[in-house]
């Protein structure tokens, strides 16, 4: 059993060593065989071929500590780029990285909301013609894109995203540029996103809760993706909050998106006729209702006037998020959490709080340690940022077992495909 | 920060091998190169130390294949042997195992329920004292000790066993044995015995659900115990299915454990002045009222004997405990669940169905994947196999990141000392 599942061979050692020597940013070959665990040997293997592809430089010499000084070395951050993409109903992001998860250029454009897919495809696949060509790059040099939003991953889809549900995007995405491409989702992309940014540091066990549309989250044990045993992990949007609730779309009842979502809060809001007008939300002249995330930020803005009505939907869907994100916090045993995405970073003051006063009550393990939480300072690029990373990792992560990450990209199918 | 997280140095390629020694039965060394990604040469140092150190035996050869046959290697399972304890109120059970973690021997006596520490901890000595001449085992040959219990690795302890809380149990043990003691949690002791007993094969997400007096799961990926970032993971019992709940001892309002464990079973059925009768949980004549687990297991029977408000409580507590677990396979995206502990166990005939329909009915990722769910069939002794396994996979099995197992066994600290 361990035998098969355990590690990719000829993989594992040259994408640990890649790892290690980004984590570093210079590095050792006697630094690396410390940190991998591998032996010298392996280590000089490892590390020729890796200076053969273009991928590693000798960069230097250390300091002398007494005896002989030791070569570092360095990822050539330009010898590899990624493309990553975030397709939201609020906003596309699309950025280019280097082989760091640098961000080299991005470019932002409307959302995706009721836009026919085939569109979608076209305008992201311009997207990247203009960032790569923009950059002066090589498209050689370009590992793929990666493309993530709420819908791929998740086998059963949120209703705003159904309509793309048998839109092979993939398939579609490759065709118009000819890179590889690979599907993920939001919230473990923004997690990536997160650590590949630096904001995570020695976390072992953290979670970007993503709140947009709907509400997920993203995992990373050790800095390596947990992503299930089928690409599904993190779906706390849709773990129970309240047995005897209202049925969800997704089969459940009592669901915290469906209980305490940005679409229930809107719909808490429609019912209440004054707030509904004072924040925008009826249907009326001004033409047809905000998105749900629209209308989400829009009672928000209305509970910083100091709409009572709209302060106490909120602060009742931050109590219900914040009893989730205990349990997920409990279950995981989690040291760190990012709140991000749009919902969350619109109305962080409500939900941050919301979130802290209950882990510092209620979390199961507060007597051994705490667990941090804080909002994303990068939320609206990270998601973008991990779409990319999902690129990089399959070279330079080390994969936890399983095939979730085909070695070649061309072979990369979302879950519903 | 991957650089000091990832693996433990020098350690990690001895324990993958040997786990993949002990998990293909008999292997080749260029199997062993196809099964851990290490190089050859690695292989070949590694395996050349392991049977000096006597862990390893060479055993033959594969038959041909064309080319010229290779040497097969195996665990030595007399090379060494571990202990393991699992202390629960309804009973202690002692197991030594050889390196495979196969039993060698077995004893089991009555529960810690009502019993002095300083005199369990005396009569397990004496037990490991027993198991270990009985079976004409060299004591320097023997690991370590392994003990497990619902309190070790809580911070915050269930009530039943916070009279424990102070005392060292750990020290007591190691002092009156001269075993180096390892102290775990029952939940995740009892997934590590399903594992090493063969229950788990290949699955990547893999929990067992463990309901004895408390709830709570242990979770093993791609057969590596998760343990989170402190040893407190797995805590299935205080997610939340009710946010406006009642309080539960943890701090938290709703707790699946307060609502649906087998005190809240228990507590309602005291309620019922005939079932109570009926199923002996009154005080009276007979003497003191059963302890909790004793007291579920007398809710069954009467269950069983056909008392409707018996079998109405416990559907009951079974949806809700299946709400639970279906959150956890929801986040965990999980594809096995085994079901274990004493309520659970003699329980089983209610709360699998009901497990098994929440999961095909609201399962996330149900559109990919079904979770497949069954009974231990090793309930009584899975978590002191897994007890000893603690102490075996020290050896044995590669570390997830952190430092949650100690390669120094006298180190072995719990969460709570």
């Amino acid at each position: 059993m361990g035998t098969t599942a355990r590690a990719v061979p000829h993989t594992t050692s040259r994408a640990a060593v890649l790892d290690a020597v980004r984590a570093a940013g210079t590095i050792s070959r006697a630094g690396l065989v410390r940190a991998t665990g591998f032996t010298g040997a392996t280590i000089s293997t490892v590390v020729r071929r890796l200076i053969d592809d273009g991928l590693v430089l000798e960069t230097g010499r250390a300091e002398s500590t007494g005896g002989k000084p030791r070569v570092l070395l360095r990822l050539d951050r330009n010898a590899r780029y990624a493309v990553g993409v975030h397709l939201d109903p609020l906003g596309t992001t699309c950025v280019l990285t280097d082989l760091t998860g640098a961000v080299v250029s991005r470019m932002t454009s409307a959302g995706t909301g009721a836009e026919d897919a085939a569109a979608v495809v076209e305008r992201t696949a311009h997207q990247i013609d203009v960032l790569v060509e923009g950059a002066g790059i090589d498209r050689d040099r370009v590992l793929g894109a990666g493309l993530v939003s709420a819908t791929h991953g998740s086998p059963t889809r949120e209703p705003v995203l159904r309509y793309w549900a048998d839109y092979p995007i993939g398939a579609e995405l490759r065709e118009r540029t000819g890179l590889p491409v690979v599907l993920g989702n939001d919230a473990t992309a923004a997690a990536l996103g997160e650590y590949w940014s630096g904001a995570v540091g020695g976390s072992s066990a953290f979670a970007a809760v993503y709140m947009g549309t709907g509400v997920g989250a993203g995992l990373l044990l050790d800095g390596i993706p947990y992503s299930g045993s089928s690409g599904n992990a993190g779906e706390i949007g849709h773990v129970c909050v309240d047995v005897d609730g209202p049925p969800c779309w997704c089969g459940a009842r009592g669901c915290v998106e469906a209980i305490a979502g940005p679409a229930a809060v809107v719909a808490l809001a429609r019912d209440d006729a004054a707030l509904a007008r004072a924040a925008g939300l009826a249907q009326g002249a001004d033409g047809p209702p905000p998105s749900v995330a629209a209308g989400f930020a829009a009672v928000v803005r209305a509970a910083r006037r100091g709409e009572p009505t709209a302060r106490a939907l909120l602060d009742r869907s931050a109590r219900r998020l914040a009893v989730a994100v205990r349990g997920l916090a409990n279950v995981m045993d989690l040291d760190l959490l990012v709140l991000t995405g749009a919902s969350l970073s619109v109305a962080g003051p409500v939900y941050l709080p919301a979130i802290r006063r209950e882990l510092d009550q209620a979390f199961f393990a507060r007597g051994t340690h705490g667990v941090e939480v804080r909002m994303s300072t990068s939320a609206e690029t990270a998601p973008a940022i991990g779409a990319a990373t999902l690129v990089l990792q399959s070279q330079l992560v080390p994969l936890r077992g399983g095939p979730r990450w085909p070695d070649d990209l061309s072979e990369a199918v979302p879950a519903h495909a």
